[in-house]
């Protein structure tokens, strides 16, 4: 007899959720890569038709039946565990009553409009109208989310993307990188004043030959090719599901290292989707659990090995190979470009010595807008002011250079951007440990064999799925819970000296 | 006060299918094009998935409830036609009991699978044993779907595929065929054999060359492409939507005619699909109605246009600038290469005079079989008397070049063979009328405007849906019912005098 009938039906569900998303994800790559223009309005009827489906199988009363008659069934193990993460996940889905969700639905649609044309013609004061509902929405939606989960609303925001972390910790780890960030900053601006300026690569970089550069590095970097692919888009993103990977990039025929270092990120995502645990697809606990970690897993690839002096005596050939011989294409002078600091006013283009620093103003100025303690019309007056003393950028010109460049707080995703440097956290520490583990990484790296990354990361954090917490996690696989260290010592002993 | 709520939610209903075959469309267009080969299990789970899920919809209690309502709400006009259409497809679904659509579903898989492996091995009898099954099958649904629907078995097949024709009719209609056709032949291929061939092209011809050639052939004939795609593909298909049609071809580079004139075929179509009327598309009512007519669209530009001299003259420029000046490429080489005679075993590589004998035999045999009249085990036998009698050829070799090279039989599609020879009945008689009508279209044709025949089947065929029944469609586009007298009149002017 079949001791546990209605987990048994939750896992059903739960696999018939991720079937059906499946159809979602490659309907969602096919619009953003091979659509024509004139397929959009079909194309959207189509997928909401799917999503309201979807919901309508998470409405279903036997669900509930079966989550409540689950908690009596003799659950052990990972099935206990994974029953735990669909509770957690219903319990979170269950506190926005639909009415609430509903208003989400409708304010963050019109808010992305807005901020489409507020991009163009740079208005704020039109934009702020359409994104305060957002801000509203998202406050009462913390606020209710805290009572059901007993946390504090930022918390309450915080757990979606980072279970079991709490904003204090979040805040005390930025805090110590505020300490030692900004003088190592000054250290390496005027350290690289005084050195003569890495060759710049000289175009035209043909997109072509770009495309099969980011397929050899992705090969290089482990990429299961049998389960994933690449292709072009205006919008770069990571798509597809764990069973076949969509990757898609853009690329700029004047400068190759968005693409480059780009694929190369998503690389990182990518290996960590294609090594989820395979049985439990579908299921809380395959997984990914932690923004954070997921994001860690491409910087290690982006920021921490891609940098290094190995790895860029691998790339050499390639770029010979893709764009012709030059000078500037040799490894020491790759590993500068990579290493360089330009401090600017836009996230995704900074270097890992300021992007820290935007992350930080970001979540300072969102704990403010949540707990109410700024107003939406306020939020370009402290971001000037925040970046101003952060990064010495400003006064900005357009607020898509400013506020308006992120899309994340205007469809409501609060909460989300610790992830980011939290995530450099993840990279460095798991780095270093794998360094200590592998004290010839090096040599297998300059050799052409990056297969030690995979094989340290595969059974410590990807095949993990969402079995620990991100402490949990780091502690197991490093030896540590998160800390801010190793990211620091890497900080500075890339950027500390004179190079 | 809404007259119709019964009629309005089985619209909402077929919307709703339609919106969710748009993902299943997609998802297979993916399969075929973009897969990666891990990715197969994982997406034949989703569209399982799926599939179970539209099947659901289709059996709720609701749904029957309101088709019974909607007959007595005051529909008229296209509304009420929509409805007949709804039903009449309810009243063929119906027809099937559950468990005989499972064996189906069963018979039709392991049958295809057998298909497979004795196209390997030339093993009739490992296939007959599998086979056998779907042909049972197929009895008992004729005799069940004819007791619904009040007509003889092969009829109700028929039905399937051409509402309103009589396997009678057709029986008439090819009994003609096959009373001018072999002498047309004969004299044919003595002629053929008294003149000199044509020159023939010299490959290679590069993929990429093919495909661009093709694109501007698609263009040509009016293909949108804002609303639809050509891709490559092993199995070239036309997939997709409406909205959104996704043409997918094989190029082989030893020779460009399969691709090209596939693609003239499919661009047929395409250009259906694209021009079915908009505003009811994903009702019953917005077609296709008739796998002739859709056959006919495609042949129109296939068997009809493409190998006129006009045409020919515009092909001629394209093909050099593809693949370099070769004198094979002249209009009059090209027109003699599209319309030569070469009697063979396969259909599908079939010409315009030997085609319809092909098809003949295939629905000489479905009848049979489906009357019970011979045996799964005699096919071959019977296969290769009348393959013989019709067009000299034989005795074949293997059996993937006699039976086994159609899946049409295998996964249980009786009744459509007769849709091959009754579409270039269609289509020869629309252009015959078109001609009547646009009498400078080889004019307009050979200064490069192929308008006039969308023109021209727009309005009165592709915008009409599901409207009319074929014989009615012809009647109102061309003044007469379904006959061959077009089609024997213009093979007659290509192939009755020596050229």
């Amino acid at each position: 007899m079949n001791p546990s009938p209605a987990y048994d039906a939750l896992v059903a569900h739960h696999r018939r959720v991720h079937d059906l998303e499946h159809l979602q994800a490659i309907a969602t790559w096919d619009r953003m890569t091979h659509m024509p223009p004139a397929g959009g309005p079909a194309r959207a009827a189509a997928q909401a038709a799917l999503a309201v489906l979807i919901k309508q199988l998470q409405a279903e009363p036997t669900l509930a039946l079966q989550f409540d008659a689950a908690v009596h069934e003799p659950l052990q193990g990972d099935a206990a565990l994974n029953f735990a993460r669909m509770r957690q996940a219903r319990r979170i889905e269950a506190a926005i009553p639909a009415a609430l969700a509903e208003r989400r639905e409708l304010a963050t649609g019109a808010a992305m409009q807005a901020w489409g044309r507020a991009r163009q013609d740079d208005n704020w004061d039109t934009f702020a109208d359409a994104w305060a509902p957002v801000v509203a929405v998202t406050r009462e939606s913390a606020t209710r989310l805290g009572d059901a989960l007993g946390l504090q609303p930022m918390d309450a925001l915080l757990e979606r993307w980072e279970p079991g972390l709490r904003i204090a910790r979040v805040n005390a780890l930025f805090a110590q990188v505020q300490g030692w960030l900004p003088p190592l900053l000054e250290r390496a601006l005027a350290a690289q004043a005084n050195s003569p300026p890495p060759l710049e690569p000289v175009g035209p970089f043909p997109a072509a030959a770009q495309q099969r550069l980011c397929e050899q590095v992705m090969a290089l970097l482990g990429f299961d090719f049998d389960a994933g692919r690449l292709d072009t888009t205006q919008h770069p993103f990571t798509g597809g599901v764990p069973e076949d990977v969509r990757m898609a990039t853009r690329f700029d025929e004047s400068n190759f290292l968005p693409a480059l270092m780009g694929t190369i990120h998503e690389t990182g995502h990518s290996r960590y989707q294609q090594n989820l645990p395979r049985a439990w697809l579908g299921q809380p606990l395959a997984g990914p659990h932690s923004a954070a970690l997921h994001e860690g897993q491409a910087l290690i690839f982006e920021r921490q090995l891609a940098p290094e002096p190995a790895f860029c005596q691998l790339l050499a050939p390639l770029l010979h190979q893709a764009f012709g011989s030059q000078a500037a294409f040799e490894p020491d002078n790759l590993a500068r470009l990579l290493r360089r600091i330009r401090p600017g006013t836009i996230r995704v283009a900074a270097d890992e010595l300021t992007y820290p620093l935007h992350v930080i103003v970001r979540v300072e100025i969102e704990q403010a807008l949540v707990a109410g303690e700024i107003a939406v019309r306020d939020v370009p007056a402290w971001w000037h002011e925040r970046m101003q003393a952060a990064l010495g950028v400003g006064p900005q010109g357009a607020f898509s250079q400013g506020p308006l460049q992120d899309p994340h707080w205007v469809h409501g995703m609060f909460g989300y951007f610790p992830a980011y440097l939290l995530g450099a956290m993840v990279a460095a520490q798991c780095f270093a440990a794998l360094r200590r583990e592998v004290p010839d990484l090096q040599t297998q790296v300059a050799a052409g064999n990056c297969g030690p990354l995979g094989d340290w990361l595969a059974p410590r954090i990807w095949q993990q799925g969402a079995r620990h917490d991100l402490d949990a996690m780091l502690q197991q696989a490093t030896g540590e819970p998160l800390s801010a260290a190793a990211l620091r010592a890497q900080l500075e002993q890339r950027h500390g000296r004179v190079h």
